[in-house]
């Protein structure tokens, strides 16, 4: 039993006990950031992380104080030069933004803030509710749309799969289970979707064989007569199809799925429609892309990304329900220790739990506030078409240049490539090897971070560009580097 | 068609045109905020936000650049004033931690190197890592447990859920789904049990129907008798129970389940054995909770948070599991764009969504990796004892007040009461509405946040300790604020 008039008489807190040392090494630490951010593209974009340091790791929980003087040098000494390299304008691994300095800032802000900003009455609430609806408002959902920001596209996906899956049958699923049902229920999506999707599939219960995946065309895009021919035969051996998932933009090459099509399959076969936009339902924003992404506008539901093709720090992702009503419907619960009240605290906008999967989260909503205002959506626009543009660029120096081959057509901000010398004759298993280790010394050496993908069986160096801080230049340097390894790994 | 030669004649990036601007803008920011926190308590706990302000926050999607000077003025004019108040020493709503001056510095460093920390081979993979492993250390997990870094215990039972449905009856559900099943799965645990985990049911495909809920003794832990009955039944049914959850703190009034027994059950029944340990699995740091929690490092999973009774800032959470294999396993898949190499970025330790629902995900483990270290076990093992030592504080104060109730013995860091005059006979449904009403005016007053519940229907003003700033005197102003409201709304 706890003496609990001993414990208390000398009470702490965490806070610092000398305030002035803590501001000191806090506009240290800010100092330096910024330094950090300032010259980034002459510092190396990566550096493996060295078998001492990973052995630092390994030390065993602390039991005593360190002071945060220490701890920061531990940082500066151990983390930050072993930093990932999203934010170097020569980085175009998977699809991932670089952040800015004023998201950031706002992120320091947030979190000397300190909300858990799901419940109650106070600001922070109001700016997430702006942010849902400028989102809205991005993308033409209607008013009557509500929203949720998440950690991030597998997050906004599995939301809205949920959605579509519980709308279904009117609440049966919430309290009766998957296996109450007469019928298997099964979602349609192309083979390029991204995996988070049949992750989602077997996370809801429905089971990864029943995403039926659609075969794709030569611009990697679903083939529609297939995705008939497969409805009606489900439909036919009694399984309930009930959802069709569109892409925006495809991880491995940036196809974007026929949308108005598969719309109009969706609504003939009574079929929840979403869209997987983590990163290309941006694309929306620039007028060459309008017409191929405007059915995203009569979606049920779509998944972005603010820290990908928005350039927000990580991490913030969101899903949009084009009926708040059903959205809420698919979530909603009352606890006794959540009763709202008239007044106070407990008071303020419907519970934000009451929409998605999580109960705690931080406010993650200003710095998309922040940024949305600090640049507004002209800018925007530029710096995403740039983006756009730098892969047409790119395709344009790797047909110009004979040792490069180019895997698959430039649809949108993806290029597949690979180096293919034309005086030597190599098998494609050797091509694979090659363009591999390439790769891996393109890192290494730390000139340049692009990814890599197979393309029917052919290792392909992937270059995905949302990074706001590439400029043409870094492209060449690619290039460069590209046929002057190919050269010295064949020659080694 | 997109003219990209045009697009690239001016190209753009987002970073700052003006570096010095923004340097002096950021380290007025940081001021700011460490002058904030460093007299929070001279600072009202909350104030309504007006509806002027509410209204400023309906303005449409900006178009064009604002500066970030300005940006912050209206965040230090609307956003800011209006806080929730969990960094206030008399915040005691839900269950929500303060955060600290060290965390807030720490998101503001991770928010700068911007990784996606799911995958590569960098710095931030590795400081996660060693976060786990002191998370296994701090429960007595073994070396060969696993664990992953979420927003909070919503998601990190979820997670824990899906391994417990996903390693029954060997992969069959991930591909198949639960329809396929003969039998229904079932999950039992009381009905005291946080409703994420209601929620969680519904998510994974049981349905609510299949989440049994056992009535609880007096003391609002599970009847072990009841559970052993509706086992039973359940399987005399035909139905299949495969996990059985324990409260390490339970969220209306702090109980602990008796876990021992649990534990004993859940192996006796093949059951998966989880425990939603919040925040009250950090008791365990406490000797006087140390024998009522031992069985934690037995349990096949566990839920906890560190933003809540270990201080840091929004939002992290943790999920362990006593099996690395069998959480993978639960989540694994392979992607062609997520191949491992030897070298380079795509190396590194295996990707983090094998192991749970995201892709995209912050740096939150330097936050905690920087907090574990700067206080050190033994700190935080007095922080928490304190918090419960107020408790029983402040329960002392009640029953040494004639005009209030206790509503439930205080076993851990929470307090139920309410207002009940002697000189006055009320029902209870009058009760009811004046604690409510002395609830909201506490609020509206600035006196203090705690926050609600019923308990046999009765309306108890709840106190949730997991404040690091709060101390005695805290308390007293609560007592006091609870009498005077009291007196003052029965006298209007």
């Amino acid at each position: 039993m706890l003496d609990f008039h001993k414990t208390l008489e000398n009470e702490q807190s965490l806070d610092p006990e000398n305030w002035e040392k803590t501001r000191q090494l806090a506009h240290q630490m800010l100092d330096d950031m910024l330094d950090y951010l300032q010259t980034i593209d002459q510092r190396p974009i990566w550096q493996k992380t060295p078998e001492a340091v990973k052995a630092h790791f390994t030390q065993a929980l602390p039991q005593q104080p360190t002071s945060a003087e220490e701890i920061y040098k531990e940082f500066k000494t151990n983390v930050l030069p072993y930093n990932k390299g999203n934010i170097h304008p020569r980085f175009w691994s998977w699809v991932e933004g670089g952040g800015t300095v004023l998201g950031m800032l706002a992120d320091m802000l947030a979190s000397g803030m300190n909300p858990n900003n799901t419940i109650g009455d106070h600001a922070p609430r109001y700016v997430e509710a702006q942010v849902i609806d400028w989102s809205k408002q991005l993308f033409g959902f209607p008013p009557s749309a509500s929203g949720l920001l998440v950690s991030g596209g597998a997050m906004a996906n599995i939301t809205a799969i949920l959605v579509a899956r519980n709308q279904f049958l009117a609440g049966i699923i919430r309290q009766k289970g998957l296996k109450f049902l007469d019928n298997q229920l099964v979602i349609y999506c192309s083979t390029e979707t991204h995996n988070c999707l049949t992750k989602a599939a077997e996370i809801i219960g429905l089971g990864s064989d029943n995403l039926r995946k659609v075969p794709v065309n030569e611009k990697y895009q679903i083939k529609i007569e297939v995705l008939k021919m497969m409805l009606l035969a489900d439909k036919q051996a009694g399984l309930l199809p009930f959802c069709i998932i569109g892409n925006a933009g495809t991880v491995n090459t940036g196809a974007i799925d026929p949308l108005d099509e598969l719309l109009a399959i969706a609504r003939q076969e009574n079929c929840w429609f979403h869209v997987d936009g983590a990163f290309g339902a941006l694309a929306k924003l620039v007028p060459a892309y309008q017409a191929d992404l405007a059915a995203i506008e009569q979606a049920d539901s779509l998944a972005f990304d603010f820290h990908k093709w928005l350039y927000v720090n990580y991490e913030v992702g969101c899903v949009l329900v084009r009926e708040a009503k059903i959205h809420r419907e698919a979530f909603a619960l009352q606890a006794n220790y959540l009763l709202s009240h008239e007044r106070g605290l407990a008071a303020g906008p419907d519970t934000i739990s009451n929409y998605g999967l999580e109960l705690s989260r931080g406010f993650k909503a200003l710095k998309v506030w922040m940024s949305l205002k600090e640049h507004g959506i002209q800018r925007y626009q530029k710096q995403i078409e740039q983006n756009i543009a730098q892969a047409f660029y790119l395709q344009d120096l790797i047909r110009q240049t004979s040792d490069l081959e180019l895997l698959a057509e430039v649809s949108l901000n993806i290029v597949c490539y690979r180096y293919k010398p034309q005086n030597q004759s190599l098998s494609e298993n050797e091509l694979n090897d090659l363009n591999k280790e390439i790769l891996m010394q393109l890192h290494e050496n730390a000139i340049a971070l692009p990814s890599y993908t197979l393309l029917a069986n052919r290792y392909a160096i992937r270059v995905a560009i949302s990074n706001h801080r590439s400029q043409k230049a870094d492209f060449q340097v690619l290039v460069e580097g590209t046929l002057a390894l190919g050269k010295k790994i064949l020659a080694d």
